[in-house]
């Protein structure tokens, strides 16, 4: 065969192939999804900065395993005071209160509610400023909605959201009460996250083009502490990615989603549930003959900018514990599971001076050079006096004193907040949307702008300081 | 609110959902492909033996890089004989001559044929029985086509069929002919790939209900070396994912495809052509402004049995080689990239008397533990002998001899081999219809059963030994 006619050939094939396909379209047959219209009067949150506050003072609502070590490094977050406690039963309160008079030095006398809808008082009580919510999933948002509507703050322990109604109410509570409505999202604040974060804000990763995140978490050790069975119910009765936000939020971030970019489309496969079914039976002694979540479920997301994201979820099988988060770009590349990787194209590596010879091979650097790159590009958020103070007062490692007292910060000098209202709802309505592309075969579905527009008012994720500056 | 009164909320948010979603339908909107009826008096090739060679003469078409290293391989492979080999030009066929004549002790003297129309020739000798196909990709097709119809066996390295045509015009052929079409994965015998698929036979990863594979190797250092820029002008001209094989192949065996579960459903997705472009022009001298290939796709697949698989393929982007392979079960966890890792259940791990407490945490088993596995669990293809010699011969750390070893040995001996045109078609597949989800805005696309309904003859990988059994 000729080289001639060996690309005729190709070029037959070309037209050849429409006759294996009987409905190739072009066109796309996203699934569309509604932005409700701003309702008159409102204005979005973006760079929204609410009035300084001397002494945040926050309610916790949920004070079980999550809220009560929360209460705790409260304690010693600057610019703060644990004002109040709220939970459903007075035995849960008196054990967090128990709790925290052996965990904290010197502990100040929160005011204490006890009740299922107690909530309530708390949110309607003046001398609260910001109601930190670390309830059951099914309680996050009526809770976020009632301390926003009494006038304060809400924090939301995640996932804050679980539908798109969920998302879009929380959006305009937010938007109408001009209250910051905050995702807890404390994978956010993790030192490798940080630090990739610095790197490809710096450029030296080159663009962005593809970033992956999960929640592999075998939740086998936990089922059973979470009160009335809640959330191996939750999973037994809904499809989708229901924890994304610790792979999704720190990705987003990178890619600076709502702020340049957005995600337009998301398509989502889940796995048959196996694992699921027996953890049930197992836990529960009888069968779960309709246990909705797979054992493992996958959403790739695009972004207006051609970008990509993998998201996965897997809380069933037996596995070690593994977020990915990895960082795909045109210079560079950065990933943290199992193993923390960095990688540098040459041109990159010489023109910072970093002295490390990549064309050896296709191997990551070696730790002393990513210990080095660290040391060059130290996240703005993370000076030395917090990094201490993060890794003595702990929370997974320190990653949760970061988040609360970035949080705490932004209130006391009246800035606007690392993670909006806009940010929850991208990172949170993967839940519903991939259960809606799932349950239609895997069709792709379109993702809402949360911003209504506003997406591009700012370029990149940037951090807000007390001098003014956003870095 | 009370526990009725939120629980209503849900039951409420359960039916709001429909008001974001102009257009969610619980049917699918997959995209058709169609499976052309079997010729008649043709038929399926599942499980042919044909008959025993006691030398097998294999003529090599294509000794460039790739190909010249399987010829020097094959002076080291029992039964078989090097009886010609084929190139475009007298160059390149002295190189390869040459380099044999340095790289092996006592060279065998093959036939040369010389010239872009001689395959023909060597492929219509009487003296061959087994064409070895090397070539760039374009050739891979016509060249095996051209073996089968003269009767000879083909085996044909990755990527073996880029379109649907190809792979059709490869069953067909083989099914009419009589003669093995063998893809040349030599992925599927890496070490620690026989293993983990030794440990998923023997049931100790419970059901596999999802596993990825990848093509992460930045082709920087390489892409001058292919003759006449084809490969770079491939991934110019084509979107999908062009080299799915490596990731895909050895979970596909895992996963018994074509032995009790077939792929059915595929997404694929890709990111914006930016390291593309950049990479043509740093090349070539020119701007490529159609450049098609996204910089990295990620194809998700479905199987009959509702496991999930992802592949990405990325050659553009610098990052350390990853082919990610990793096995996700109800009962254990294997990854090899970029550190092996081996997890199973504690009820397994006690079953089995291997004394590992996974009760401490979420991580991996060290490294003893998962060499006292491979003790316990060796695949039956990897006796002592053949390791030796596999670690003697090389190409690939010893997988590419493993791989003609055993492509040899099921000739030699007369037995069914252990990939087949059928392997071959539903992995390659994966380029055309990933290219036709992403042109129609990542839809699901049907993924054609090449058995024609036959991939339930057969449970599970097994492979054939001169003994008649299959294990």
């Amino acid at each position: 065969m000729t080289r001639m006619t060996n690309f005729f050939r190709f070029v037959l094939a070309a037209f050849a192939a429409a006759a294996f396909v009987s409905c190739c379209s072009e066109s796309t047959s996203v699934i569309r999804t509604q932005t409700p219209e701003r309702p008159a009067g409102q204005e979005d949150m973006i760079g929204y900065a609410s009035p300084a506050i001397d002494t945040v003072r926050v309610g916790f609502v949920g004070v079980g395993a999550r809220g009560k070590d929360a209460v705790r490094r409260f304690h010693e977050v600057p610019w703060s005071k644990v004002a109040a406690i709220c939970e459903v039963t007075q035995d849960r309160a008196d054990s967090a209160l128990s709790y925290l008079g052996r965990a904290v030095e010197n502990p100040q006398s929160p005011r204490v509610y006890v009740g299922p809808e107690a909530y309530r008082e708390l949110c309607a009580s003046p001398d609260i400023d910001l109601v930190y919510i670390c309830t059951d999933w099914l309680h996050h948002v009526p809770v976020a909605l009632c301390a926003m509507e009494n006038g304060k703050h809400a924090a939301i322990e995640v996932p804050s959201a679980l539908t798109l109604q969920d998302c879009w109410d929380l959006v305009n509570a937010s938007e109408r009460t001009r209250k910051h409505c905050v995702i807890l999202e404390n994978c956010c604040y993790d030192f490798f996250e940080l630090s990739a974060l610095e790197l490809a804000r710096q450029g030296l990763l080159g663009e962005i083009v593809h970033a992956e995140g999960a929640y592999h978490h075998n939740l086998d050790p936990y089922w059973d502490k979470y009160k009335d069975d809640w959330r191996l119910q939750y999973n037994a009765a809904h499809k989708g990615d229901l924890y994304p936000t610790h792979g999704l939020g720190p990705v987003a971030q990178v890619l600076g989603i709502n702020r340049g970019d957005r995600f337009t489309t998301l398509v989502a496969m889940e796995t048959a549930a196996i694992a699921g079914p027996q953890t049930y039976k197992r836990l529960r002694g009888k069968e779960c003959d309709s246990f909705q979540n797979g054992d493992l479920t996958c959403t790739l997301l695009q972004t207006e900018r051609e970008r990509s994201v993998l998201i996965e979820h897997d809380v069933l099988t037996p596995r070690p514990y593994n977020r990915m988060y990895q960082l795909v770009g045109t210079k560079g590349y950065a990933a943290k599971y199992p193993v923390q990787q960095i990688f540098l194209a040459q041109e990159v590596s010489d023109s910072i001076g970093l002295g490390y010879d990549t064309r050896g091979g296709h191997r990551e650097y070696p730790k002393e050079y990513v210990d080095k790159l660290r040391e060059m590009y130290p996240h703005p958020v993370l000076d030395a006096e917090l990094e201490e103070a993060a890794k003595r007062v702990g929370g997974h490692g320190g990653m949760d004193y970061i988040m609360d007292y970035r949080l705490i910060y932004c209130l006391h000098y009246g800035l606007p907040v690392d993670m909006d209202v806009y940010d929850l709802a991208s990172w949170c309505c993967l839940a519903e949307l991939g259960s809606i592309s799932i349950k239609a075969g895997c069709a792709p579905v379109e993702v809402p702008d949360f911003t209504r527009g506003g997406y591009l008012k700012r370029q990149g994720m940037k951090y807000a300081f007390r001098d003014g500056s956003f870095r």
